[in-house]
């Protein structure tokens, strides 16, 4: 089992990575001080797996647990279901001092975050994400949020959980496709801060995709560190932070424009990552190889370059209103090499459409 | 005109206190690097008095300013309400640099200050009060909130404003039960904190009932600075903040208890600090003489004393749920002495049942 520290927030906190370690979520949560009533959040799906489970543990470990279930999909991302969350976690006297416990992907992670870090102006937040997805990337830093009917996470906090807990035996039940869809964030951490993890993906491509638990406990543990340490750096993403928002300008922009349906969040990111790697080279700062090697990888894990079901021109509103754009102006992050980016809020508008119209194409 | 500085959150803040400071909000706003878009909030009431005004300010110091009113009342600190809000900020494109201004009382700032704190993960947020409670309690802190139709303020954040602006000249359009109502929390202070101001309410009422200014600024900064201190210490109440909450255990109770109809904000906290002191007494804590010289000061300012359209047994419940309670332990601030207060979580159950009886008899 591995262990990863993130040295942020008021107290801290560890993500534990290992095989079955659910097993010892009440125990983890007992050594932190939470006690009592404790709220687990779950979708339908990764509830009905999953969720008596971990009931039954924490009751082991002498907490009082309820289960709230919630419809599958980002549409539970909303006010209205937090709305719900809320009057459930009154209901059953939550103060202060109970935990509201996330099981699940990306969607129950960041909706029960979200309610954690409001409600009674926050209480203890455990997550345990169940997909790749959730366990490279939105499980951790501390970004919660719910969607607008405008825009995606337009309403969210900045607020540490305080407890990871990521069970690599879930992913033994998750898709092809939802693996895969996080593997697109676990190639972004190679590209934006480590050519060895990179580097690691291409060679082991293979065994990764068939879920060998080695490797994928390595690539966890890689992305889940890389993500702390900028996390640390720049909690509230003021400026170093947005590094890691790199080939999800234009992902927002495509999954708005396909309103969600057509690719996973993943695939979004691999597209533009691809269209982030042309920008920087039209803008002359990578090399053409640098760009393949890029492409390389993510055709290795069978992930889309291009977003033929959009146009450059639907797809630039999406880009303007982007949350990190400031003053109208978009922070793009842009690719050096493999391991290294920079950003840019003053990108030429002719590269940015040439760029739409490649990736679109 | 004087200042309070704030020493909390990730910039710090000034609190300016002064006659017609408002005409210098935009230029204070520029210094601390805020510009363009920026979301005047306001209910009907006051932003048809002073709405237009401020946007002008704000204008004629470069910013792009909008006002959008709300409902006057309680009514309006709803998920429903910031839901508009959150909307009216996406249509005018407001970013992560634009700052949410808030201009009237305890609703407008609560809720405006709600928004602001999740509106894109949190935007700057300007304060600008316009009740004296708003002025000496609401403003100062950090703490923000919506309702939930089972509890007030359940819904919320811990989140400093950029910059709070006190012009003491609105409190000559405030009506008179108003203006008690904030000085209930005025006297608060002086019970908790400070001999001193308590002394000066006892020797000035009639001038500060008259909207004496000089007295009325004096007050305001010394509210203002008691309560820095105390949230600089401990800005996420984890123990010393609570003592602010004198007084408010069962004023809650009271407010809960009528639907928020019946009692000023104010004035369900004299009753409250009657109930606390008593209390106090009842614990030995506390001698008869310091609970009459509270009553006396209460009574002074034509606060009351007693919930007569209230019972012990309707009250109990509202205690139990408070969101200071901490596995159903309620955190009771009692008196020691004028001036010095103790935070005791095993009050007598017996005890709490007498004073209820005697408050509301």
């Amino acid at each position: 089992m591995a262990e990863v520290k993130v040295n942020v927030g008021t107290f801290g906190y560890s993500i534990h990575i290992g095989e079955n370690n659910l097993n010892q979520t009440g125990k983890m949560m007992s050594q932190l001080g939470l006690s009592g009533s404790t709220l687990v959040i779950s979708d339908e799906q990764v509830g009905a797996l999953y969720g008596e489970r971990l009931i039954a543990i924490l009751r082991d470990a002498g907490f009082s647990p309820e289960l709230f279930l919630v419809p599958q999909g980002e549409g539970s991302k909303s006010l209205a279901v937090a709305e719900k969350l809320y009057s459930k976690a009154i209901m059953m006297g939550l103060d202060r001092k109970s935990a509201i416990v996330a099981l699940g992907g990306g969607v129950v992670g960041d909706l029960s975050g979200f309610v954690a870090s409001t409600y009674l102006r926050g209480v203890p937040f455990v997550q345990i994400p169940t997909t790749l997805l959730a366990q490279v990337d939105s499980s951790v830093g501390g970004k919660v949020a719910v969607n607008h009917e405008l825009g995606k996470n337009l309403i969210g906090s900045f607020y540490q959980p305080r407890l990871v807990v990521i069970d690599t035996a879930f992913l033994y039940s998750l898709p092809d496709r939802q693996l895969v869809s996080g593997l697109a964030e676990v190639i972004k951490y190679g590209a934006i801060a480590d050519q060895e993890l990179f580097c690691y993906l291409k060679d082991n491509h293979r065994q990764i995709r068939n879920k060998d638990m080695s490797c994928l406990q390595m690539i966890i543990k890689r992305s889940c560190e890389i993500k702390a340490e900028v996390v640390e750096k720049d909690e509230r993403e003021a400026a170093l932070r947005m590094i890691l928002n790199f080939g999800h300008t234009i992902a927002h922009a495509v999954e708005g424009d396909t309103a969600f349906q057509l690719y996973s969040h993943g695939e979004a990111v691999a597209i533009g990552m691809h269209g982030a790697a042309l920008l920087s080279h039209r803008q002359g700062i990578c090399s053409e190889n640098t760009v393949k090697e890029l492409k390389n990888v993510i055709v290795n894990f069978s992930l889309p370059l291009y977003a033929p079901e959009c146009t450059a021109a639907d797809l630039l509103p999406f880009l303007i209103r982007d949350k990190k754009a400031v003053g109208g102006k978009i922070n793009w992050v842009l690719l050096n090499n493999i391991g290294e980016v920079v950003i840019n809020n003053n990108v030429k508008q002719e590269n940015i459409a040439e760029v739409l119209a490649m990736i679109t194409n």
